[in-house]
C-alpha cells in the first residue's frame, strides 16, 4: 500500500506544487484507491500518476477551503466521462453536499456511477470490514477534520512449515487447529492448535490531517500510527504567522509526532514562499525534534506498510 | 493585441490540452486582459503564460459546462490571494451568479477586489468607450453564447508629414484642422482640414464562440471579423457524433468562416480522441473549405491585429 502525493502546496498552486490532494493506493490489498482532499487540478495530476480515477472509491475532504475542494466537481465529472461505473462515496464537513449538488447541476453533469455524499462529524464514520475510519475535529478557521484509517488485525493463519516439520497430515482437523482447538490425530497424537497458528498481524494505522493549528488531541488520535501526515505550512520562525492563519510549523508537527509516538511523519501543505533551496532547512527543523520525518513532494510516493521507514 | 490560448481541449483535460480558456491581451492598448472561459486548471496555465491574473479585468463565460467553468472559483480566489485590487466583472449565462456565490461562500473566500457578475442575454452587453461587446445565443445542449468584440473606429489624426510638406506652422489652428474645418493661416493661405487628417482606422472585430452546432446566424454575427474562434470538436467524418453532442466539425466551422467572410479562422475545443498525429489532417479538412485556418494549441499565441495572417 502506498501514499501518492498529488498536491503538497498551500493556498495557491505554484510551478512546483499543486494544491492539496493525496491518494492511498491498494487499500483492498489490490488496486482500490482512496483520495484525501481534491484541490483544483487534481484530475490533471492524476493524468501524470499511476492512478486511475475509476479505481478511487472513496474521497475524504478535510475541510472546504478552495485549495482542498475546488477540484472535486471536475474529478467527479471526468470520472464519469471516462465511463466509470464503480460507486463513489465522498466524505466531508457540512456544506459539502449542497456544493457538490449545485456544481453538478449548474453544469448539467450527469454521473455514470452512483455517488453518495456523507457529511461527517467527529467519531467513527466507516467500518467496511477491513478498515475503521474515524474523524477528529481540528483547530482551523473553518471546520476541519483529521481522518484516521485503522486496519483491522489480521488473524493468525496455519503455520504450514510447522505442520510439515511435525508431520501433521492434511485432513478436516486442520480447520480445528486453525481455530486453536486441541485435536486428536488419526495416529493417536494429541496436538494443540495454538502451536500451529501464526501470530495475528496488527493492522496499520494511518492518520491524515486537514489544516490545523498544532493540537494536543492529535497526539492521542494518532497514537503509534505507522504514518502521520501533518500540515506544516510554515517554518518555525513563522510561529506567529502560523497562529494568525490557524496553521502549523515544522516544529509544531514534529512535536505532535513525538508525543503521538508515530513511526513516520510526512509534512505537507507547504507555503508558496518556500523555494527548493529552503526545503533542506525546512525538513531539518522537524527532524531536530522528530528524526523520522520526510517532506512531501508532488508525485512523491510514500510507503504505507508497517515498519517501513 | 494577442490571443493566448490556455486550454484547447474538449470535455476533459489530457496531457496535451487543458480544458477551455483563452485570454485577449492588450485590450486597452497596454497590458489589460480579458479572459474567455475558465475551465479547471486555468490558473495553473496562467502560471506558465505571460499573463497576470491581476491584469485580467473581464471574464466572459460562454456556457456553464464544467470544462468551461470549473476553474473560475479558484481563479477568483487566487487573484485575491495575490493581492489584486482592480475590479473584475464576470459575464455569462443565467445560473453563473449563484454558482460563483456558493463556491466562494462554502470555501470562506473573501475577495480583495470588487467583483461584479452580469448574467447575459443576446444583444449588446458592454460599451466601454473603446469596445462594444455583443452576445449571440448558439445551439448547444444548454444555453451557450458567442461573444463579439467590436473595437470602435479610431478617428483620423493630424498627418504630421503632410503638415511639414506644406509648411503649415504650429499654432491653435491645428485643433481646427484636426476637426476637418477650413482655416485661414497667419500668412493668409486658406486650407482645408480634410487634407491634413489621416483616414479613420476601422476597429477590429473578434468573435469567440462557445460550444455549438454549426449555426447559420453566426455568418452574420461574425461578418468580416478579423478573427473567428470556432469550436471544431470533431473531424468531418464524425458529423453525426457532432450533431448528437451538439458540436461542430472542422468542415462546419470552415463553412461558417467562409460564409462570414472572416480574415482568419482559429479552431479549438478539440476532442481528446485526436492525437498529435491526427492534427495535420484535422487542419487540412478545414483549409479545404477555408484556407486561412489555424488549429489552436495550448500556449499558442495568435495575432489580433487587423490584416495579420
Amino acid at each position: 500500500m502506498e501514499l501518492h502525493m498529488l498536491g503538497t502546496g498551500a493556498g495557491v498552486p505554484t510551478k512546483e506544487r499543486n494544491v492539496t490532494a493525496m491518494v492511498m493506493k491498494g487499500v483492498d490489498g489490490k488496486k482500490a484507491c482512496w483520495m484525501i482532499d481534491c484541490g483544483e487540478g487534481t484530475q490533471h495530476q492524476i493524468l501524470h500518476a499511476p492512478i486511475k480515477a475509476g479505481a478511487i472509491t472513496k474521497v475524504f475532504i478535510t475541510h472546504l477551503h478552495g485549495d482542498h475542494l475546488y477540484g472535486l466537481p471536475g474529478f467527479l465529472g471526468s470520472r464519469s466521462f471516462q465511463g466509470a461505473d464503480q460507486p463513489l462515496t465522498v466524505y466531508g464537513p457540512s456544506g459539502l453536499r449542497p456544493y457538490i449538488e449545485q456544481s453538478l447541476a449548474v453544469s448539467g453533469t450527469h454521473l455514470t456511477y452512483p455517488l453518495t455524499v456523507h457529511e461527517v462529524e467527529e467519531g467513527e464514520i466507516v467500518d467496511d470490514g477491513n478498515w475503521r475510519i474515524s474523524c477528529l475535529a481540528l483547530d482551523h478557521r473553518m471546520p476541519s477534520f483529521g481522518y484516521r484509517f485503522d486496519e483491522k488485525e489480521q488473524p493468525g493463519r496455519l503455520d504450514r512449515e510447522r505442520l510439515l516439520k511435525d508431520d501433521i497430515p492434511s485432513g478436516p482437523w486442520l480447520g480445528d487447529l486453525k481455530e486453536q482447538k486441541t485435536v486428536t490425530l488419526p495416529d493417536g497424537r494429541v496436538v494443540d492448535g495454538r502451536d500451529y497458528v501464526t501470530e495475528p498481524v496488527k493492522g496499520r494505522r494511518i492518520v491524515i490531517l486537514g489544516d490545523t493549528r498544532p493540537m494536543p488531541a492529535v497526539a492521542d488520535f494518532a497514537k503509534e500510527a505507522d504514518l502521520l501526515v501533518h500540515e506544516a505550512t510554515f517554518m518555525a520562525g513563522e510561529r506567529e504567522t502560523a497562529d494568525r492563519f490557524a496553521h502549523s510549523t515544522t516544529l509544531d508537527a514534529a512535536e505532535i509526532a513525538r508525543q503521538a509516538d508515530v513511526s513516520r511523519l510526512l509534512l505537507t501543505h507547504i507555503s508558496a514562499r518556500y523555494k527548493a533551496a529552503d526545503m533542506a532547512g525546512y525538513t531539518e527543523e522537524a527532524r531536530s525534534r522528530f528524526p523520522n520525518t520526510k517532506t512531501a513532494a508532488d508525485f512523491g510516493v510514500y510507503s504505507l506498510e508497517r515498519g517501513d521507514r
